[in-house]
């Protein structure tokens, strides 16, 4: 470490993330942090490993930019490691149970994101049921013209929506859609006092007395696949999802499989089992709307939620409490 | 006319309809209403005009089907005609104040259309702001897995969004983008006591205030290019523009050339000025959303309208005041 860096009195926090996926604001973390970034400040030749193994044992804070996994493997090389800081909503990349053993407190993205993910879940069945991006395709084409009129839609108002996971985006969810004369009803794992609206303690039964799920819970153990091939038939041919929490909530391979068969009415993702892959079936369907992960890609989300990491580290670093603490199911 | 017609006593309708514009419920209208099609019931061989001529003396209620022209030729050839029943939401089809000089009474949809239009206008906003159409063309491509991240887009909430037409469709508008947390504002021909939103005289003042205009106004002489040059100018290179309501409300070939210098940050059509042709060079930009003028293309819409039409014509035929008169501006 040079000699500048030595008499930096500015915290050190570690940047954990894929090549790939960088934090806008790296340069407004620096004005108060020493960020180590294994991908931008190695000095050449050096590996990430030998770079992290250099500086490891100081490092008691510690980002992690989604979906970089943190696990036991990353944990082990980090004794000194206190927080984990989580730039997303969803933690299903950090092993949190692991953490809070080893006394490692985690965050998460708080709210940050909620409005932007609510947003884009209404987008997404506007456009499933109003056909908005399979029209654009037709007027594209030249077919218009030519093919005349387009088939029929369906109405948003007074369509039957169950939410899956009423947290601060499911609640976000119900907010707008009841503008739109929509029926909410909420699966969670617990009711909660302050959502007022029907609550199913069984995904099924939500499935059955809905027209719509709109699929924002966390993925954890026992979300995976909660989307299964039961809560699809419950659901019904006409029925429709919308994926924006994580993939691997919903079974894709059987929602693949039931709408080639045409036992579901039409689906609206953001995210997927594979990312980047998506299933090459889906490209041909017109019911289908496919978006990569960018439910939160707006500067007004990246704005707030550097917000709550640095209100974290601040936190962290002056031993007061963390504003957005992930707590263990 | 068959023995069986004349002694049939249900009121007889005239439909007027371009060829390939049909109304779904004509055999819900045929069980109260002898309806006359120039384009279904004439005899083999004979021509529209002559089969109109043939029962024109006799006919006082007439449907017409958008776009369809009402006009002066049309009333020449219809002497007894005393209501001119709509089926849109817009009359700029119909020579209303020549009606009115007659003496016929014209009808409009009413606000059967006012829900499902306003739910489009917020799923194109949406779709421009949040690339909905284009992540989708993105995913389809294949090109994820290949080019990664996708370009950052903007959030609903906190803009400031003009709605030009204050309406029942405008108010519809206002109330589903207040629950996104947009701030509302608008022109229309006069200040409604109604709309708790700041009201501006001026469309060019509006556009200064605003990052987002939606037309959704009626189409009249003093609305024609209501959205031209200077507004564009006004509204400002991040500004959107939405038009739910007519092609003409906004000068088309302006507002290509503004988006091709990217004077103006994108926009959403489900209206032009030519349809069914759309300019060409809308197809390549990705900051467009293109539909083909399907607004209120719901089952549960055209039920809606249906019912209007048969409230406007039982209230014609039995001497009582028409549910959705227009009145002349």
């Amino acid at each position: 470490m040079s000699e500048e860096a030595d008499h930096d009195h500015r915290p050190l926090v570690l940047m954990h993330r894929l090549p790939s996926f960088a934090l806008p604001f790296r340069d407004r973390l620096h004005s108060h942090f020493r960020v180590l970034d294994p991908h931008s400040s190695i000095t050449a030749g050096e590996t990430p490993q030998a770079f992290l193994s250099r500086h490891a044992a100081s490092v008691q804070a510690l980002i992690t930019v989604c979906p970089s996994p943190v696990a036991a493997d990353l944990l082990d090389l980090l004794p000194s490691l206190r927080v984990v800081v989580g730039s997303s909503a969803g933690v299903d990349h950090i092993d949190v149970a692991e953490c809070h053993r080893r006394g490692i407190a985690v965050t998460n993205a708080g709210n940050a994101f909620s409005e932007d993910v609510a947003d884009y879940a209404v987008a997404l069945l506007l456009d499933v049921l109003r056909r908005v991006s399979a029209g654009n395709r037709f007027v594209r084409s030249g077919s218009w013209p030519q093919k005349g009129e387009y088939p029929l839609c369906s109405k948003l108002g007074g369509k039957r929506v169950g939410i899956v996971g009423m947290g601060s985006i499911g609640s976000e969810v119900a907010k707008r859609l009841a503008a739109f004369g929509c029926r909410v009803a909420y699966n969670s794992r617990n009711k909660k006092p302050s959502a007022p609206y029907p609550y199913y303690a069984n995904v099924c039964d939500l499935a059955v007395n809905s027209d719509v799920l709109v699929v924002c819970c966390a993925l954890t153990d026992k979300t995976h696949h909660i989307i299964n091939k039961d809560v699809l038939t419950a659901l019904g041919r006409d029925g429709i999802i919308i994926n924006v929490g994580r993939g691997a909530l919903v079974d894709e391979k059987e929602l693949v499989q039931y709408l080639a068969r045409g036992e579901i009415g039409g689906a609206g993702f953001d995210v997927f089992e594979k990312e980047p892959e998506v299933p090459k079936e889906l490209f041909a369907m017109d019911n289908v709307v496919l978006s990569p992960h960018r439910a939160v890609l707006t500067p007004e989300s990246f704005e707030a939620v550097f917000e709550v990491i640095m209100a974290n580290l601040k936190a962290f670093f002056s031993n007061k409490p963390l504003l957005s603490p992930v707590k263990l199911e």
